[in-house]
């Protein structure tokens, strides 16, 4: 028996510009092969392909992106990992969300009808399209005045990227597309249905994203009051919903001819690229909270508590393990913070000694950035250069930087920068806290792992042991486990996360004069939070509206 | 008659890396000719000449270097002139001040005493030794618990900055050379007593510098207050005080070798840069406000009304010309944060894009910056990166940015910073009229002329035309100009301005529609202004006490 070749499933991420697929053995995670598939159309933000201008703040993809990943990064990474397709017993994806798009019945999205492909909303919706501001302002504001009971499971606020604001943006802006749109549904499910040929749809995109909330969607009253043609909204929606780690159903002729893999393999269902994180990092019991750190950072937090945290993402009663509450929280801005600090503020001089020396900029500035004592740099930072996402929920707000001088350097404020990322962490840590939701144990994952500088800031910061998620790949690696599970391969989620998952406990550990000294550049940093998220001084917004005039 | 070759003066500017020596038509005020001379040892800030270290906001000058440009740069301004030095009728200086130093009965710096040569207090200290904060502070203290009359005619603070707290530090750190020390003298009546071989003593320095008001300095009692051997500190200053524009004698016999000059020519009294410049700028009628704007920027003010201005540095009688009130008042950070800026965040693309143009990275961010309507970057500064002189006096506050987003460019923040400079000007121009002082009229001189873009913010944020002093040389022209009265070529300083000053009215006009977008930007400016200057937060003390600890 054990010369038999390992038994291994397929995690399948689709980011936001490609999509990874990763080979795990089924027994202990071990990461076999993977292959990269970039999106050919990337995110379309200016033009549609056919060349049709789009306004600002959108943001499209192309679902013939997604199907190529499809196509060619899992045949690629299973000849990587030198593994033959009979040893799959399960495939899984990891989506971005809210990446919503409208279809027919069959799954067609509208896009790829000829009838409608010159029309900007037939397309799929990424995340990070933002254009549905005014909608969401709107629905909050309904939502207020009836007194809808899950307003308070979203923190108090719908986010203009969620499945509400966009589709309503499509009622008000291209009545016959929304008309046409028979299915409007998560990429997440989406890519599901071309696996496997059916419609299905997920308990998480549709908790935290769908406002699906105790059972049900907002009720036909409610979504007359935002507009008299959404009141039936909820049809389109409107599926059984599947429970994290079930099967949604096997693998079609189709896309086994696509993907190389055997017709009828166990097909996960749908699952979102953070959530699903979280079974890679070991990070499924009460009060162990991932935080998967990139360009922005999520934050996942199990618990058997249900509270109304201020500012949350959202909490959805199984919605990311079975039996738990989940709750989602973040940061709109953390590593295209430092991005812009390094594209904006570092002089010739540093390019030419990076340059020299072989090593990045952020690798040159985080050098230099962390050999200084703290408090240093005599400076303060407000990371809401793309806005704040929790626990102000005000994408309005922008960054601020106090205490400049003639001799600030530009490694002051990136390390400022740094540190004002590792403050907003912890303002989301303590917020949970305080509302009765108990976070004992701080995880992180993603692409800012490798910055050791960063990490030890983090854990100085939070006065807490940092955990890792030691892998590159973790939406890929969670995929596999709940691909392995859907294929009965272990019992749940937590038995396979337990044997597939790779957490290194306590891999930084807080400095205690380094957290000392923190403990007061944090409670500026509060003071300031306050003062200009919370209505002290409107500056921010006031500045925002004046630029938008100009 | 018309055919004797022309009358001239020379006027000799003495700046804070060199000085000048201009050459100026009595009758028109041409400027003929002019030459510059380096400082050899610049500013003494690390170590002595002989090699003994100084401590950290130390900044020393050498005499010698002064006494050089009389010797290279009077005469080589003639020669460019084609001036004969019997044509020259009267000479006078310009310094920067409160630039001071310890000498004996003689004049003889004390620095220039073999015994002394290795003692960094025998040296003069210029005007940015920034070493005595404590001794001012102290200063005001006592002043103010015993209710000193002559406090309020500087704002309320003495800066540590003037004769009286840099006569402390001296007493306190080497008594012995305090001792040593006849004279106390600034380099503006040094540098006469050099020409004439006599001393002589203005009624400027000793008003804006050496606390003397309504005839007198201040007494024995408060003296002894500060320090019981402090008690006598104005006997090294006891002198006659001269008027401005009058003759402060002739030039000696080594000083005519010195020079080039005849002996006897008249040498004019004592007097500052910045103050001098009134008369080339044609800026001595009350309400005529002057901006010498280079790194920092001063501004002269004369007025027929006395008020207690807060936050001026200064107001004297007779201070500027002869029968009004002259008012002084600073920002101590506008071209350096500018430079700041260019240093610190324009990236290699912008370097590479100016060197292929073959212009600065000033004039690249100005251009893009200049592009922008009002209020387009969305951001807000304080210009506050090397404290605030007026009229917060306060030069341990810091800069601030607000409305950062990942799309703020450089020339965003350029832009920002150009105008947070002009609404200091603003405050400062609206706290004269508030407090009872008119300002009916708004003059530029300095170096940040040349730049359009900017002195075009001014207009529209100041919301009034903006006059130029359209000559690069500002204090020695203005020197010149004294030089001429002192003379007798011309009855007065206002008789000779109007005939030699040069003053644009009007180089720019604001634009109503900029002015009014500036309205709500300037409001912004003055709540942030407050919030974090007048004690609504004091972060950035706290800030900078960190830094220092750390």
């Amino acid at each position: 028996m054990t010369t038999d070749p390992p038994a291994v499933t397929v995690g399948v991420d689709f980011g936001t510009l490609s999509g990874r697929a990763l080979v795990v053995a089924v027994e202990d995670g071990r990461e076999l092969g993977s292959a990269v598939h970039e999106y050919r159309h990337a995110v379309v933000e200016r033009a549609l392909p056919g060349g049709r201008a789009l306004p600002a703040d959108w943001a499209l993809q192309i679902p013939q992106d997604w199907r190529d990943v499809l196509r060619h990064a899992v045949s690629e990474a299973l000849a990587a990992a030198g593994v033959q397709p009979r040893q799959v017993v399960g495939i899984a994806t990891a989506f971005t969300a809210c990446t919503v798009l409208p279809t027919t019945r069959d799954g067609t999205p509208l896009s790829e009808q000829p009838a409608f492909a010159d029309r900007p909303h037939a397309y799929p919706k990424l995340w990070r399209h933002h254009a549905a501001q005014p909608e969401a302002d709107l629905i909050v504001r309904r939502a207020e005045e009836s007194g809808q009971r899950w307003l308070a499971r979203y923190g108090g606020r719908i986010s203009s990227e969620w499945q509400y604001a966009k589709a309503l943006q499509l009622l008000h802006e291209d009545p016959e597309v929304y008309e046409a749109a028979d299915r409007w549904i998560e990429a997440a499910d989406w890519i599901v249905w071309q696996l496997t040929g059916e419609e299905n749809r997920n308990l998480c995109t549709a908790g935290y994203k769908g406002i699906h909330q105790d059972g049900a969607y907002p009720d036909e009253e409610f979504l007359a009051s935002v507009h008299p043609g959404f009141s039936k909204f909820t049809a389109k929606l409107d599926h059984p919903l599947s429970p994290l780690g079930a099967p949604a159903g096997r693998l079609s002729a189709a896309a086994a001819a696509l993907t190389g893999l055997p017709e009828g393999t166990t097909v996960a269902v749908g699952n979102v690229d953070a959530h699903v994180t979280s079974a890679a990092a070991q990070a499924l019991d009460p009060g162990h909270l991932l935080a998967i750190m990139g360009t922005s950072t999520c934050h996942i937090l199990n618990s058997d508590v249900l509270a109304e945290v201020p500012g949350m993402c959202g909490v959805v009663r199984d919605g990311v393990v079975p039996g738990l509450w989940g709750y989602e929280a973040g940061q709109s801005g953390v590593g295209d913070i430092f991005a812009w600090a390094v594209r904006t503020a570092a002089p010739q001089e540093y390019a030419d000694e990076a340059g020299r020396r072989g090593i990045s900029l952020h690798q040159l500035l985080t050098e230099k950035a962390a050999a200084q004592p703290v408090g240093a740099h005599g400076l303060l930072a407000l990371d809401w250069h793309s806005g704040n996402r929790s626990v102000l929920v005000d994408h309005h707000l922008s960054g601020l930087i106090v205490g400049l001088t003639l001799d600030t350097r530009p490694e002051d404020v990136y390390r400022a920068l740094v540190e004002a990322t590792a403050f907003g962490t912890r303002t989301i840590v303590e917020t949970f806290e305080q509302a009765g939701v108990p976070v004992t144990e701080f995880t992180a994952a993603g692409g800012l792992l490798k910055n050791a500088f960063l990490m030890q800031t983090y854990s100085d910061v939070l006065n807490r042991p940092v955990n890792l998620l030691v892998s590159e790949q973790g939406p890929a690696l969670g995929a596999a486990i709940h691909a392995a599970v859907a294929a009965g391969a272990h019992p749940d989620i937590r038995a396979a996360s337990a044997a597939m998952g790779r957490l290194e406990r306590r891999a930084y550990t807080p400095d205690p004069a380094r957290a000392a000294a923190y403990e007061r550049l944090y409670a500026e940093y509060r003071t300031l939070h306050d003062h200009f998220g919370r209505g002290g001084n409107d500056v921010m917004h006031r500045l925002r509206a004046l630029r938008d005039q100009a």
